[in-house]
């Protein structure tokens, strides 16, 4: 019969994501989607594009609509989930696709988002590299047993399975991190002057009707936002590149641009190829880290991803190059932010903690041309 | 009366643009466009937009045709104008808008471009800063000691006036050049470690029918090219900031990201700041250098641009801030490739080189939304 | 001197172009410029891209700032300019781009916008064909002496000429008036089944911020709205093709369908052969009417126009198919609907009503690519 | 194990998308892919985004490679096929996407192809309404008698079981006959004056290198082509309504229009309503033909679909709107042109061939947004 699964902010744009990919999902059962002002309204009116669920109906988000299912997927806005999910008692998992528990540290939430800090919940990032000891956002630390020679970094899947509370990643922040974590996690790249800059669609900014999101606005025309260190992603990329086992603190110039494309995220991160460093032997840190991984593909070397080849996979596609003359490594990584981003990556921590085969219901080809 | 002028490569993106700037301006006469496969053929058919020049007809691009003219403009692809601009016996002045005669050193023309290198023309980026003694690409030198009062870098305009063969600037490259020198004149950023992504749309790559610049494969996705230190502007950029002052030798790391936009171009730079210096007076070198430029806008702080505030305007929009958290400066700066990148900066240029007034027949609103 | 203008609603879309074709008019200074929610402010944070009117205020849109201008342009929601132009007392000339002064028939407005309905006012649409006695919304009836043989229509422009109220035409409406009037005015097609498909673009939606135009919503997909008979310009354009002299009531099939770009209406009209007529010379009618247009362009057979080429111009460039074997002439016409469609419609209104050159700071080549 | 399958010119758009669908059908086993320049190169060169295949290689088109699969999908350029698959000796079905094999009449093939003609196959829409003793282009005519009681229509499914050779449709074809037949059939709207515009995506143009095709000819404009007649889809649409029942020879005004976004067709058709007819039973013909359908969908009165909706599904979303004013009925249908108008139609159609369930390895829902 498989779960019972709710999920709650189901008329937006990750909820969306979240509904397409469980309809395709053989362990999950839809039982219940909520809204807000949309609660009570046919689930199809505000997602036209699911056919199969047309027969659903959105309730209130409100705990005594959510508690008993197996698995609650969370996609309402940041700062409205917190509350809610203190209030589930017979939940066995519960996935967070906002931001209300991935930052483990209080001061940066307060600098960041402000409100009430709640407390961290297991990072949804199965690849990120993971030095003995860390755990980025964790709240299932795991032993420190140094990171000394030989010892090759674990995996944030290792803290995910058996989890009970999940907080899926930002899509910028993942995407990121996924491109930098593993020369960070081998010492081959500085963590101390990250440059990133990203072209991302708008889907990421969510659903809520605003002049600057319009499509007369957004059309033909690219927009920087959050430009010099201001944007909310920045914390959770810190935390997630000193779980890496950055050595020193990372620091990243971080730069979104809204480019006409509903979704889809192309991040260009840069580094510094650490001193005494063989450029051409930096290249193997990422062939190691994503060799085997379902979902993380390095593209052969003077090959680069491009959004639609991610479009609606839960898959990341990276492509490296190292720019001598530069002395900085170049890492582009392409993903579907709606998708691999937020809810395949919900999806994907899901299967994990529930102890089913990990791809379990995620494509891995993307929708291109 | 005005001039004589003469577009070569007519047909193509930048040739229509330098068309719809110069059927605009009060000083200029187009009396000749010449085309390749489309000689022969009226210039409506491969520029229907241009209903004001609906009468004329495309020659062949050939010395014949085009020496006489008081004003020849030259829109062909990289290679093709060295060869042909040196037939000319007759012309005032000639603005070439390919790649031929921007690098003074061989051995970059050679690394990036190949085939036979031709001597460099005066730089067509009236507004950049050019340190005393230094002319980015210039045949036009001029002596070293002041002009004006103190240590104040020049700008290249001065090299411009009189100039009789100008080279118009590669559209990445004068976005980036006229991003960061400022700072680099200024001793306020680090030329060593420089780094820009770029979001450009395809009508810079040209009208060549190419499969990866099809429609199909461009729209709703990001495509990244030339990663890693292959694009050819590069060394056009070290050479620009060189001539701006640069302590030491400008390095840059340059990633352009194809985006789903006919026009523009979003440059994303940044600098370490130097040793030293004062965060909160990074921003001056900026209002310093351009404070009086009718073409080139440093936006208020907080404010940054996007590329549709300078579609079909000789506009560079500029946006800066200070990221201290990161060490860096980021500059965001937006122009339209085919009009301040290109056409503009060729007409903008030749007003200088001809003693008329800078800003005759040059927009500077742009059409949005 | 110039006229001295103001400029009503300023800080949307209408408002912005308004002001964009008007700082390149020599004959107009921008004295005023107001808006609601963004009254107190600079006009330069709601329109980036007019440089040029940097140092401009917004005013709060009351008569009292408005009134005593020579000429006042209304760019406000439909519904928002009639009670407010009653109390104008001191202004030569308004010209209203909203829909309040547009319907003769009161039931019109109570059918399709409802509240009150106020006066028509000279219908702005200077190419439009008017049969004698008819004029099209008009305040200013001209005599009636027959549409016999050997009598040409008229031009709505006659009615233009010193004209003190001028209703700018719907976008949609004008784009539709255009393709088919001559063929109505020379009774070669029939007025009974005419079908009108557009393309067009979400910035003729204004700036409100709606989810159903947001940026995500609108990329990559095309969605028809107002299907079946519902759209508000169907009585404006069976009010104008009565005044084409249509013999019998036009009825029109009408679909917008928004498409990804900002701008642009490209409307694909058809209407049946009217009997008797021969199918090779039905052209004629099109040549005839637009013979000597500056701004609306009848192409050469087998051309058809796209929305590009008329990008950013007052230009209504327009292609003729007669389809034999479907017995229908198909009529494809480009537009810019913030410019032709919208401000340069009233500029261009507002320069035959008050005596000046027609085309007077208007733009006739388009933006492209 | 499944059937082996062979996909003839793989690193096309529609070959592509056949490969897409069929890596996720549990019934087919891709064996071989074929491709023309690109033949002996990697088939994830050429389509990036399908990771799954990534370790097929391209091979030669010819008879030897292709012959012996249980099923063959061809998807070659128009002309290509015919030759082609007469030299299939031992192959169960066969799947033509392109339109060698659609038309049975060779005065439609000489007027809108040329060239040698090839026999009508069994044509592949399975929806498409169906008088009795009719067959659209069929090689299987049925015979008259009833299937199922009364004089209802039948459908091309039933044509289709235990075909062994089919003829997928063409994307705008099927769009267009979809949304008419119930009507035809029932004899509610007139088939003789039918007008049908259509938004339409430049995938379907193919994936060969044209100037026309380029993004910046397409980004940010509308570009209608082939008006008055011309287009190739219009005999095609003509003989699926006449098999429809059509009283009286179906004439139709056809006019696409290429837009902004990748992929997707929406179709706006109109026709006339039949005389005599109660208005407001014209629904009813639509309702009774869908009702049961898993991949066309009826929507609710008032609601009308949006191209994304349907984006990467085998889904065609109707919405229909009676319009007495005019006379007419509207009819939008939203289609995927690569998905449901290419490659889902054909694998659709090759499960009822070979007796598998109708929807396997067919997506419904849509990637939006």
């Amino acid at each position: 019969m498989g779960y019972s699964v709710a999920v709650a902010g189901a008329s937006g744009y990750a909820g969306g994501e979240l509904l397409r990919l469980l309809a395709g999902h053989p362990e999950f059962d839809i039982r219940t989607v909520t809204g807000h002002s949309s609660a009570g309204r046919p689930l199809i009116e505000s997602q036209p594009h699911l056919r199969s669920l047309a027969g659903l109906t959105l309730q209130e988000t409100v705990p005594d609509v959510l508690d008993g299912h197996d698995v609650v997927f969370f996609a309402l806005p940041h700062g409205a989930s917190g509350a809610l999910t203190d209030e589930l008692r017979n939940v066995r998992l519960a996935v967070d696709c906002g931001a209300d528990h991935r930052l483990a540290d209080p001061s940066d939430w307060a600098a960041f988002y402000g409100g009430e800090h709640h407390e961290a919940w297991t990072y949804g990032v199965p690849e990120l590299l993971v030095a003995r000891g860390a755990d980025p956002g964790g709240a299932d630390p795991r032993p420190a047993e140094g990171v000394g020679a030989g010892d090759l970094p674990g995996k944030q899947r290792e803290a995910l399975v058996g989890a009970s509370r999940i907080a899926a990643p930002g899509c910028n922040a993942s995407t990121v991190a996924l491109s930098l974590a593993p020369g960070i996690a081998a010492g081959v790249i500085e963590a101390g002057d990250l440059v990133s800059v990203l072209a991302v669609g708008p889907s990421g900014a969510g659903r809520a009707a605003k002049t600057h999101l319009l499509g007369a606005e957004l059309m033909g025309t690219a927009n920087p936002y959050a430009v010099g260190g201001g944007h909310r992603h920045i914390p959770e990329i810190r935390q997630a590149l000193r779980g890496a086992g950055a050595r020193g603190e990372p620091t990243i110039s971080f730069t979104p641009v809204l480019v006409p494309m509903s979704r889809g995220i192309l991040a260009t991160s840069t580094a510094r190829i650490a001193a005494g460093i063989d450029p051409a032997r930096v290249r193997e840190a990422w062939e190691r880290a994503y060799a085997d991984e379902p979902f993380v593909h390095l593209l052969p070397e003077g090959v680069f991803p491009r959004t639609a080849d991610a479009l609606g996979a839960n898959t990341c596609l990276m492509g490296l190059a190292v720019d001598e003359a530069a002395g900085r490594v170049v890492v582009v990584a392409a993903l579907d932010n709606l998708a691999k981003g937020t809810a395949g990556a919900a999806i994907q921590s899901a299967n994990i903690a529930l102890g089913l085969p990990e791809a379990t219901g995620l494509p891995v080809d993307g929708v291109a041309p």
